[in-house]
């Protein structure tokens, strides 16, 4: 039977895969160009964006916008938009990092994974494609909800930082440095050089984005520095949480269900598993969980979505 | 002895030269950051960012954002971060461009390319942290000159739609279909299907960013329909220009100037000079370059430079 909060996730994924449907159909089109010879984008890379899109992800990001807009009172399609865009730099990121350079795997959620299909310059492009047509939905969105220009450069910025060179994209350089990462060098009090660098990877490979999702959400809504900062924080706890929970079940997990190898014990990663062990990781993702709800101290039952998503994110297994 | 227009294009390089250096020191840094635990980006990436940021360009992007918002009777310096953001694209789209999967260039401006220094992983990182970073100066930019939501939200989707999948992307994507074209389907009339293919790739490839440059500075100047329209028309007109005398470069340059060597014709890349010969092609270029100096007719001498640029163009040597 599906609880409460799956039949929640279910119907507010669907809400954004409808939305990205939607725009990959017009959204790519001429549609008001203001270069009148800007035709569609290439059938190719259309077809590569797509495919990445429509993978079937758990759209976390997108469901993350809409709750925290409505937790300040704000409707969700509201911010359908901005929600596409927060999963559309999570796709960018998810291609770009299975391409051979990076993580270099041949499967994501189940499927080939998009240089796989495509090949690796069309991966490329369409991660390229997927991360600008991001900033262009998003502004759309503040623009439709009447935002002052302050608002919508507040609102790009909010998501530009999460994802890029001092957020996300940061975190992808130094998971990457991170790789190989040598047994001897966790031993003998090294591990606290190690703690540092995966504490700074939870913080920006994941936590970023996620805190960025629930930013923008606040952003769009125009709500009070106070709510805004409540979301931060609860979105800095639950993104670390489940970058926690995420490696927990590269080690434990059902290879089916994940829809991908666990490949990081072979890259060497640094992972509270491996500092740790499992159980000390799994207590440090709970303990986590609990401190995000702790943060949503000031919203009522508009909030409770996100405090059982919270917990959702360190019980998943998948 | 330099002309004018070298001088100009001397000096407005230089400003945007040391706005990017400015941005670079203090921008990834987590100044005013929204998120208080995002921290500045890893010195590497940073590193890498600043290398190609920083390889001696032409600053072309830039110096067209100013020279469009003077000609719609804003200072130039007023749209300094939207220059660099246009050329932080530019620089993005020259790293992936160079990677091994897509055009596997070694040499870029006379330097190694970003992958050969850095590795691949780091370059495609760096790409997209200059991406993101683009989007979150232009919108700044837009709030530090107090433009209304529409209005802000109206430039980040000009930019938006000239870099990415309707625009220069989708250019990037067609370019690399077109590799290997085999002689065999330019003879007996079968060039026209080519043609078009051309002709798509350079009104996407290249133009689309040059227009988006120029509009970027009327967006931002808040200028008239008919100005802004004007702009549009001038740059698509010395974008496609750009490109074609880019492709006879890439035949007839030196290399050294050029700073890469020429790889079109062992890649069996679609270009006028391919279908047509160079003399006719640099024909077709100096045509496109007088069209678009007509397009500025609305205009007084504030066009000036753009006018000069447009010959520029097509007679410089690198």
């Amino acid at each position: 039977m599906m609880t409460k909060l799956e039949r929640y996730l279910g119907e507010r994924g669907a809400w954004a895969e409808a939305e990205i449907k939607r725009q990959l159909k017009g959204g790519l089109a001429g549609r008001g160009a203001a270069i009148a010879f800007l035709e569609p984008a290439p059938a190719l890379l259309r077809r590569a964006m797509g495919y990445s899109l429509l993978a079937g992800g758990k759209r976390l990001r997108p469901v993350l916008v809409m709750a925290a807009a409505e937790c300040c009172g704000l409707a969700p399609r509201r911010v359908i938009k901005a929600a596409c865009a927060l999963e559309m730099i999570h796709t960018y990121s998810l291609i770009h990092d299975d391409l051979p350079a990076m993580d270099d795997d041949d499967l994501r959620r189940g499927r080939p994974t998009s240089h796989k299909v495509f090949g690796e310059a069309v991966a490329i492009l369409a991660g390229d494609g997927l991360l600008t047509w991001a900033f262009e939905l998003a502004a759309e969105n503040a623009a439709d909800l009447g935002l002052s220009g302050k608002g919508a450069s507040e609102l790009i910025r909010v998501i530009a930082a999460g994802a890029g060179a001092r957020g996300m994209v940061g975190g992808q350089t130094a998971d990457i440095s991170a790789e190989g990462w040598p047994d001897s060098k966790l031993r003998d009090g090294r591990a606290k050089k190690a703690l540092g660098l995966i504490r700074y990877i939870h913080a920006h490979k994941t936590a970023a984005l996620i805190t960025a999702s629930l930013e923008a959400g606040a952003v769009l809504a125009q709500t009070s520095a106070s709510r805004r900062g409540a979301l931060r924080e609860y979105g800095y706890r639950v993104g670390v949480a489940f970058q926690v929970a995420d490696d927990v079940l590269d080690v434990v997990g059902d290879k089916k269900k994940l829809g991908k190898r666990g490949s990081d014990a072979d890259n060497l990663k640094l992972t509270y598993p491996r500092l740790y062990g499992i159980e000390p990781s799994e207590r440090i993702a709970r303990g986590l969980a609990d401190r995000a709800k702790k943060a949503l101290s000031c919203f009522g039952p508009a909030a409770d979505p996100l405090r059982e998503l919270a917990d959702y994110v360190v019980t998943r297994d998948r």
